[in-house]
């Protein structure tokens, strides 16, 4: 059986795993810094701006979805933006994926957004076909741009 | 002169502006619903999670930046994403651009970001050229999924 909750305080050791599987599957093993003190933290503050979900699979971890408030400039509103959703290897083709796509349009639309965005690798066929079949409208050909560090100190002199 | 400034009441009118011109350079002229009441509300509501930088050039109105706190999971903190930076043709090749950037790279460094992400289009060299000159790094190959309206309550359903 599959179950999609809210996190809740004590989640966010789930949180690392499942940011840790992520990041492994992108290539990125052994570069999370995220702690579970950092992501409860972040969740259960006096105003977060993220939220997250937990999806068990017979009472197991098997995935979770990290969102937070976004904004769109065009339509001058809140929309919420998807940063992460991981299902674990183990947990893959039981429908988790889709159980926890469903709980955040739900949770969208009870928070009263219209919209949910996020960014695929646009090598990922196997995801990018799951987000269609879940309604989504893929946009090819965006690039990611970040500046952090010295980069940033440097444009800020 | 280049002056850049943060957002104040009263400068709704003038995202519009910026919103307006960057929708129309990206092929979607009129399709903004974003009105100066609905910047105003998000800009300055009781703990706003948007904000906006204002270029003027001599005082006139030369572009705009607008950003959202954001989450990286990998780093476990909140991050600043920049939705919008917008010149307005008439003002290209001034320094607008790279004052927009330093503004917000200062901004991002003293509210404790210690990173800025954004999305560009990977046809846009010019605007590609131009953050690899502020010191951004861009990576390829990310599509962008979005899922809304009848979409949306069809998958929560």
């Amino acid at each position: 059986v599959i179950n999609v909750r809210e996190a809740r305080p004590g989640d966010g050791a789930l949180l690392v795993v499942t940011t840790e599987a992520l990041a492994a599957f992108h290539g990125n093993a052994g570069k999370v810094k995220a702690t579970a003190e950092r992501f409860e933290q972040a969740l259960f503050c006096e105003d977060p701006i993220i939220g997250a979900l937990i999806a068990e699979h017979d009472g197991a971890l098997a995935g979770a979805v990290v969102w937070h408030r976004s904004f769109s400039t065009n339509a001058g509103h809140e929309i919420m933006y998807m940063e992460d959703i991981c299902v674990l290897p183990e947990f893959r083709s039981k429908g988790v994926g889709k159980a926890l796509m469903r709980a955040t349009a739900e949770l969208a639309l009870a928070r009263g957004y219209d919209a949910i965005f996020w960014l695929a690798m646009s090598w990922n066929e196997r995801a990018l076909a799951f987000y269609r079949e879940c309604g989504a409208e893929v946009e090819e050909a965006h690039n990611v741009c970040r500046i952090k560090g010295d980069a940033l100190k440097a444009l800020a002199a």
